[in-house]
């Protein structure tokens, strides 16, 4: 069986772990990798591993893992798809995300073939989850709680007040739904965890939620990309109330991220010409084999 | 928009439950419940709905909901397919399930139709987290750990036995995927509880199990529909190890059943001519609602 040819555009943290979940893909070839500098000195894990600026120079390529900072994510998928190359992504600006699906879904069906966005854990297979417990218990309600883990957006917000050199904002979940933020802070000489704490607590990233600010001496070693969730629900099937339900995990954050995203890459190619959020595509098809033994050994 | 045309066939225990659930769903039309003997005096839940013993009474019906015996139900569906109307089901025998696709679909391609087989919670819903965590961490192992509640088929076997009146078998999880069985027997006049519990323990239903026997007074004084089940994965995501997740559930067996069974009544007419099991269906086919509201709630 031919293998799929993959591509990593971008190599931030997800474009890292994205290399590695590729290459334990038995059914996928690593064709190379697309950053901005491809002429610098690349890390030693990309010694065998094809580095190119431009994704032209890496011939057949049938599926662009789109690994760049989420807000670039949609023009980055955008031109890939304008070249005929399916793509998959993790972007996850909730509030945005049906724009962008209207957006690339034109653009595929210009161009025939198929997007994948926000293919992460969330927004990505909690999705998915969630919309299983909806289709279980038509009627109720269902928390999605994080954490404990990093919130990237958080500790970029606090890391930009004034007398703060580095921080990191884990967010911490007090059940249904509601969460409180731990900010620890490496301060700048002279300033005031007073002032720092007034400033963070402001700001509309931190305002409406309980926010705990302590200075620390190193955030560098507080450090660790684990991160979790937890979805619960509680609801109706039929007339039956009171139906529970838990889904659970505790994960290395990019890790999941990547895997998902190499997993999609063998969904994206099944697809019709469109763009699709992950809820829209068969479970089956993000796995590898044939669909007499998945179906012998998963159903 | 016009409704789902929707007939409930069979009117066991899952066949009550789906009634409930069909009514309850806005997008769908109860057309009737199809009974071996629609002549009889009827349950009183049945008062406004028509009740036949052919489906061609009903008028037209878009799908069929097939609640007969598990070992029925391919059968079932075959006839139902061959007049044109699509089927789900909750055919739950593992080992012959994969043979019951091949059949169906080919008779689905025949007629233009599709069919969605074992469509319950194992195999059904506990199939698709299985088949998502295999995405997220494609190496590990997954447990799926069940209970505490009742096995019908355990039940029906210690029932078998010389001397037992009535016997309930509860499946008790002790964790990676092993299972105690607690058996709970109403003796016969004069029967030895020591000859049962050697006949039930030696049948292969419970020879590799752990099975408890005990005498009690009524067994229908015990009975409870409540059910669960904890799925575990711990896997490796790329090259990452120790990815944890947890999918549990504590349930009314028969409603989820036939909620997962009328949710699929709306994926079923989405699908191309075929069969299908739960992994191989779109999540997102089994709500209802425009997609933009959907992936703007859920994803």
């Amino acid at each position: 069986m031919d293998k799929i040819n993959v591509a990593v555009v971008g190599y931030g943290n997800i474009g890292r772990f994205a290399v590695e979940a590729i290459l334990a893909a038995k059914d996928m070839e690593l064709k190379g990798v697309v950053r901005r500098d491809a002429s610098a000195q690349q890390p030693a894990e990309l010694a065998n591993v094809k580095v190119v600026s431009n994704i032209d120079d890496l011939g057949k390529v049938d599926v662009a893992l789109v690994c760049g900072p989420t807000r670039s994510c949609p023009e980055m998928a955008k031109a890939l798809v304008q070249k005929g190359i399916c793509t998959v992504d993790s972007y996850d600006i909730h509030g945005e995300l049906w724009n962008v699906h209207e957006m690339l879904d034109e653009e595929c069906k210009k161009n025939n073939v198929a997007s994948i966005i926000s293919a992460g854990w969330d927004p990505g297979t909690d999705s998915v989850v969630r919309t299983l417990l909806m289709a279980m218990a038509p009627k109720g309600l269902t928390y999605t709680n994080f954490g404990p883990g990093m919130s990237m957006g958080h500790s970029v917000v606090a890391r930009s007040k004034a007398g703060v050199k580095n921080a990191l904002s884990m967010t911490i979940p007090t059940g249904t739904g509601v969460h409180r933020r731990m900010v620890y802070v490496e301060l700048e000489p002279g300033a005031k965890l007073e002032d720092v704490t007034a400033a963070i607590k402001a700001d509309s990233y931190f305002s409406h939620d309980e926010t705990h600010v302590m200075a620390v001496e190193s955030v560098d070693a507080l450090q660790d990309m684990g991160h979790g969730v937890l979805i619960e629900r509680k609801g109706v099937s039929g007339k039956t109330q009171n139906q529970l339900f838990e889904f659970r995990m505790h994960i290395n954050n990019p890790a999941l991220t990547a895997q998902v995203l190499t997993s999609c890459a063998r969904a994206v190619i099944k697809q019709r010409p469109g763009c699709y959020t992950l809820p829209e595509i068969a479970p089956m098809d993000l796995l590898a084999g044939d669909k007499e033994s998945l179906i012998k050994s998963l159903v």
